[in-house]
């Protein structure tokens, strides 16, 4: 199973969230364990014996992805959570995102001076989320090794907001 | 790694999200890796070989177990979600949580006849959200199995909600 088969799973949803937007629904492959499995070893593949020590994953779709990733890189799994969900003290970042504004909190000890971080993440968007969590990452002292994507929406130009952090995805519409 | 050290990388916050309450923090857990592979493994291992086609997991937390879990058991991954964030038809089933009310959607063609679903979530409380996941799951005409969680708060008596469903916890506090 290649990229091309992986994108066969995605399903178009015209209209959703609101209209004239087409949602990307990855159900489809998430159902699919074949798929599922394979989508999740590409996107950890690159960063295999790189040394990442902690995988950032952003709720709630994003955990979906994080989580066998990290397992995969042999890697601790790191939350980033809506306001009020995590319960120890936590460092947050505001960021716009394609359908309104939003903030991200990640516990204040998750990471540390030393950590090599991977984010992994559905959807590459407006790269807003994205940036917020490198912003909390760097605050913490970690590095930022890369960020991983299922689906990147290039129209979007969210790869643009991410100089200088390295981007990897599955799966581009153009 | 046995139960009993996975449950010391859970953390208990006092009077999070409310007074009185006393939260399980997981995301120790989560962040070791040796930790979180065992836990994932020892959720899935009663139902290697039993033939399970998909893994329901519950939005936010339960997706980090869920999905690994998925992986592990060679079975489609279903995400159960929030009003609004599931693109397509959906069933649906309302419940009292610890914490106030609330609604679950799942895509009306995850699941069919013939499938055998395990449930996996990171917290058994009152058994409100497993009772609105077995309801839905029935309704699409699956059958199932079982329902995993990592965490079991006895006192709350879930188990008790879900008498005709086999319940399976790692860590349980009395």
């Amino acid at each position: 199973m290649n990229a091309e088969q992986i994108k066969n799973l995605v399903r178009d949803v015209p209209d959703f969230p609101k209209k004239g937007v087409i949602f990307k629904d990855i159900t489809p492959l998430l159902s699919d364990v074949t798929a599922f499995r394979e989508a999740v070893r590409l996107l950890a593949a690159p960063y295999k014996g790189k040394g990442i020590t902690k995988v950032l994953g952003v709720e709630a779709r994003g955990f979906l992805l994080a989580a066998p990733a990290a397992l995969e890189l042999d890697a601790g799994m790191v939350p980033l959570r809506k306001k009020g969900k995590l319960p120890r003290k936590t460092v947050s970042a505001s960021y716009a995102l394609e359908y309104g504004t939003d903030t991200l909190h990640m516990h204040a000890d998750a990471l540390e001076k030393g950590d090599k971080v991977l984010i992994v993440d559905d959807v590459l968007a407006t790269g807003g989320t994205c940036a917020a969590v490198i912003e909390m990452a760097r605050e913490l002292g970690a590095e930022v090794v890369a960020a991983a994507f299922l689906i990147e929406l290039d129209f979007l130009g969210g790869r643009g907001k991410l100089k200088d952090t390295a981007v990897h995805s599955l799966i581009n519409y153009k």
